[in-house]
């Protein structure tokens, strides 16, 4: 029966606001952050969601996160802007970073917005998507919010997943939304394998001894590594240059681990860009030419063992708006989490005791 | 004997530019392209440099280059432009695009250049380097010059290498520079393997059905894999829509293969990027916060079985004014080449002919 249970976005939304107003969190940052992190599970960023509201309310409590923050514009150009978070919920600044970005593309064919003093702020695709429905294309980045990752060759963790994300319009039913870590794998995908009792694939980690790590419950005696090793490596460097040094933010040593600390601030780095397709003279052709070429690879046939090719962000609008009418899944560790953090911050369950187990 | 012989970079610039003028290519645009080749060279980049003149002269000759394009903006913006190689020598566009984007981020804090009708350029390291010696960050990407990479999952070759590269200034004797291709490996890679009889590792390339492919003798039955798999593919798709499609380029089954094909105009999409830090507030210190966290990373203990860690760009500054001052050494089929070529040309030899076998 569990597997059954959904909840109405609009439901979990109103929970999650109310569970962030406990925190302090003043009305308005509270439903924009609800919005936007019910908003990740609706298009299946699950582990950038509502599953992540434990540790927010945990930073809330901790003083690591400031519940009422005034998010303002630090630097100013007529195509550039340093966004100040004021250390509040990352979703905050980062949507208005966004915001900002797209008018500064429509005045000048580009916005390129930084984020500074910023916090996790769910999937980079919230930041990227509205772009390519609004006829624009669009990147963001981000430094990783704790150092899982050694520079290539070394054995100190320095870097982050450090996150790059673009989107662009297409004619089709999907936008091109593509996200992605620097890493072969993610830490979640490894809670994941650890909780199925599953060895983890050779190339997702090595040990200290540089020999490949498989045993998912040694994760914390190895380090990530990261995609085409030394291009990763150089990647994630030019994305904490780029998102984290240029706009003041955390990079290396100072990047604070936000699963374990809550009581620091993280001065979390990020940035946003918007680019006009108006201003390069092609407009609302691009969409077009951009599924010309879309259409060529989907018709690709597939090698022995593969599917389909699919492009990055194919079935997601569909899938959104099914879980919109029908309601969302969430597994029962999550909905069992989200009832005890409703009785810990003195709410109402979202789901009725027998669902949470 | 052969392995000490040098030519000095002016030599081998007048070289390359009256081989170039002799297939009409006016005097002061052959000069810039050879000093741009030859730069290739003395910052290491051998398979991109005058490696390269070959090619480019065959396609000249062909018809497929225009020898005396005019190279135009396009269109503009404060903050952006598309500039209209005219299909002439590659180099010529992206140095204005580079040009144009440094003039535009002291004005408006970014600019953003894109290419359209250029042909290969050599490195992206020539477009990028020169924001950070001179204080700005910089970014450049093209659509590779050959479709050698299919969509991932699937079996026709849709995508090319799809370089990007990343620059930032630091206050160590080197910038951070970073150019990449979206594969694992680069077909000259595997071209160097061929000649020497040896295998290719695993995850290089697979066949069409879907193995790994090791032989480099039957690097044509298959595939060249992206980085991290549907990541790289994710990533070159961006880069070929940021490139490509975004400047009205060519992208997916329109790109021509540059190094078969010397007849037909390629079309070849690029994109130049410089941000100036004073947009950002942080300024001048950014080079100082950079080389912080660089020295972080440069004194991680190294894993067993590697070298020191080292920052992309590590080293080229001093490697350059070696090559400067003691001339450039050539492996001798290049130089064989290039005193072919010479002959050609009816040019006098750059080489004495022992030097060339």
């Amino acid at each position: 029966m569990p597997d059954d249970i959904v909840i109405a976005p609009s439901t979990l939304r109103d929970f999650v606001a109310e569970a962030l107003r406990s925190r302090g969190v003043p009305t308005s940052d509270a439903e924009s952050v609800s919005a936007l992190m019910v908003e990740a599970d609706v298009f299946g960023y699950g582990t950038h969601g509502v599953f992540r509201l434990r540790q927010y309310l945990a930073r809330l409590e901790g003083g690591g996160c400031n519940p009422a923050p005034e998010v303002t514009v630090a630097h100013e150009t007529v195509a550039t802007a340093l966004v100040d978070g004021d250390n509040g919920l990352g979703h905050l600044a980062m949507a208005t970073a966004r915001d900002l970005a797209i008018e500064k593309a429509r005045e000048a064919g580009i916005g390129w917005v930084g984020v500074r003093r910023g916090n996790h702020a769910g999937p980079l695709a919230l930041y990227v998507r509205p772009q390519a429905e609004n006829g624009l294309l669009g990147m963001a980045a981000a430094v990783g919010s704790a150092n899982h990752v050694p520079p290539y060759g070394g054995t100190d963790l320095l870097l982050g997943t450090n996150p790059i994300a673009f989107s662009a319009p297409s004619t089709g039913p999907d936008p091109f939304v593509f996200d992605m870590a620097t890493t072969v794998a993610a830490m979640g995908k490894i809670k994941t394998l650890l909780q199925q009792g599953e060895p983890m694939p050779e190339g997702w980690m090595v040990g200290r001894d540089g020999k490949p790590l498989t045993d998912p419950a040694q994760k914390s005696e190895g380090f990530l590594l990261p995609i085409g090793g030394p291009k990763g490596f150089g990647l994630s460097v030019a994305i904490g240059l780029l998102a984290g040094v240029l706009n003041g933010a955390a990079f290396g040593s100072d990047v604070v681990d936000f699963t374990s600390d809550t009581t620091s601030p993280t001065n979390t780095g990020q940035f946003v860009v918007a680019i006009d397709p108006d201003a390069f003279g092609i407009g609302e052709d691009f969409g077009e030419t951009a599924s010309r070429v879309f259409n060529e690879m989907r018709a690709s046939s597939p090698l022995p063992g593969h599917e389909m090719v699919r492009l990055p962000g194919d079935g997601k609008t569909v899938a959104a708006q099914a879980r919109r009418n029908e309601g969302l899944k969430l597994n029962p560790a999550l909905r069992r989490d989200l009832n005890e953090l409703a009785m810990n911050c003195g709410l109402t369950k979202p789901f009725p005791d027998a669902a949470a187990v």
